[in-house]
């Protein structure tokens, strides 16, 4: 463990988030901040899912709504609703920094989402996202085929890479984004379409990956639906891929936390268990356990703050408060919530050993 | 789909049942003979485990007294409470056909269990079981060791193979079965310990297999707790070499459905999830299923009978009624239970084809 008492983070971001609508929506939007973070980007899996300007706005200022200060990036949710028309417009308002793609029946909300064997049916609308300099945010699992069981949970995310690495072949300078990496092949694979990268060179292909994805493996989530998302934490093998990467100060890996809440009638299930595990508001708390034990707290703030801003050239942000970790033990509560709905934290009940503190 | 109408399975055996104590056994000893199984085989993991002659004898009475017709097979718990005069003693009396091992912490009431690194402190035991024909039930998983993460739940099987292999070649005489196998790779090592096989040989190592760990994939238990058992079902390569076994006609695979019952309350948490699957009351409709789709019903009798009741040497049953099997569909239903006690079985709500029907 290390001396350093105090980490300036400075303007931190979590290129993945799950705020929701509604009630959750109310509980969990102030969660953002608290995890301590700066910049948030917005995911579109609500029902139906986000894929006109409107709606894109009216949820934004929901959201700023709650929490004045954080800056939420939004998205739109890729389907055959969208046009490039569409796109250049949005592009044009600000009202999008991306796209997010899901492939059908892979995770919560994903009915509606795309089949990845043929994406070419979107290559207009990824040609105008191109020429915005829009973000393609992908869920990279390989959904099962009917009646077949060569997919399944653990080589999802594998199966799906060579179609990662075929759009950017197509697509040279559409920046994409393989969203929670959870395997040691698609670190390899990141790591691949990076190579010969050189300092100051400009990513065009990046990882995110999550808090829990760098400390869970199957143990933990099996017989644990608390700790059970889409994609599955993986063996420990991957997960130590995953901190390395982490880790490594490498521009391409950045975080993106995937915190996804559910009520706990949605985890509590001898079926149907919802996937997804509540990570906001202790984030960057969680992140600072695993760096440190990696001995590399000093590759935390450009893995939290300066990769993420880059990649997606965020300038402006709604304000300029810096977030800063103190080493000042805490225990996660065993839940969050009010008389109306109840989430559990990642951790509920454990001790970690960082807060947040804002300054101006 | 075959044209059989009508399947005639003898008397049948299942090798690998829990029928707990108080409420749940009051509820699920009825339901072995309404799965269509004459012999069981009971395991002894109560809490506390049973390892005294008095206490198996009292369950056994227990459990008669609930299902007067089904013939019990009794089991002591592996500990260092047993010694070789107590099994000497037992194995007089009829008490017990064998001894289960549990490695410690493995799985439902395991804390009592052993540390399968270093057997030799049992050897006594080994030997006094030899001499009496008593046969030694292994629940074949590695533990994890303490800080360490090389023992995951998809290794813990294979990584325990070799310390089977070392046990049989110190006890070539001792019965042994592996319970419940769930990875190619124990299927092939219980191919590899019985190589050179002829009919009419006497097998001493043997594999049991569950009828869930015919169907079931790591997909269908992640997100659905009522499918979380221990070993947890792998992937879809290893059932495929599960159904191969089963249906291979080969005398060293027979039928233990580590049938393990908990309340619901005990599979509906989003943290502690029980490990166990309830299979009982619909135990061989579920194998007809299997060997029908595999095209194999004509194995069928010899996998839940003939092999076992062999391996076991049974030639005193309580019922001569013969177990048939009628095609007949009919939906497992939801829950099982009264006021006090619910338990949801394996494919609740699903349609079967086959019902069982005893004949005199």
């Amino acid at each position: 463990m290390s001396d350093i008492k105090e980490i300036d983070l400075g303007i931190t971001a979590d290129m993945h988030v799950h705020l929701r609508d509604g009630k959750m929506m109310e509980l969990i939007t102030p969660t953002v901040k608290e995890g301590g973070v700066s910049v948030a980007y917005i995911m579109p899996n609500l029902s139906p899912p986000i894929t006109t300007i409107d709606r894109v706005i009216e949820y934004k200022q929901n959201l700023e709504k709650l929490s004045p200060e954080t800056t939420f990036l939004m998205s739109f949710y890729l389907s055959q609703e969208l046009t490039p028309e569409l796109i250049n417009e949005a592009a044009k308002k600000g009202a999008i920094k991306g796209v997010k793609c899901y492939p059908a029946g892979v995770t919560t909300n994903s009915s509606a989402g795309v089949d990845p064997n043929d994406f070419t049916v979107f290559y207009p609308i990824f040609e105008a996202m191109q020429a915005n300099d829009l973000v393609l945010n992908i869920h990279g699992e390989k959904p099962p085929k009917k009646d077949s069981d060569d997919i399944h949970l653990l080589n999802a995310e594998p199966e799906f890479l060579p179609i990662l690495a075929k759009l950017h072949q197509d697509f040279p300078n559409l920046k994409i984004i393989l969203e929670h990496c959870t395997t040691k092949e698609a670190v390899e694979a990141i790591e691949k379409l990076n190579e010969g990268y050189k300092p100051n060179d400009k990513v065009t292909v990046a990882g995110t990956i999550t808090a829990h994805h760098l400390s869970l493996t199957i143990d933990q989530w099996a017989g644990n639906p608390v700790n059970y998302c889409k994609p599955v934490a993986k063996l420990p093998i991957d997960r130590n891929h995953l901190v390395k990467a982490a880790t490594s100060g490498k521009p391409y890996f950045f975080f993106g936390s995937d915190s996804a809440p559910h009520p706990i009638e949605g985890k509590a299930r001898h079926t149907g268990v919802c996937a997804g595990i509540f990570t906001q508001k202790y984030a960057l708390s969680y992140l600072a356990q695993i760096f440190e034990k990696a001995n590399k707290l000093d590759k935390l703030k450009s893995y939290v703050s300066d990769f993420g801003l880059l990649f997606y050239n965020i300038n402006e942000v709604k304000s300029q408060k810096k977030c800063y970790l103190v080493k000042d033990k805490f225990n996660v509560p065993n839940v969050l919530g009010n008389k109306e709905i109840t989430v559990v934290p990642f951790k509920a009940g454990e001790e970690l050993d960082w807060r947040v503190e804002w300054k101006d």
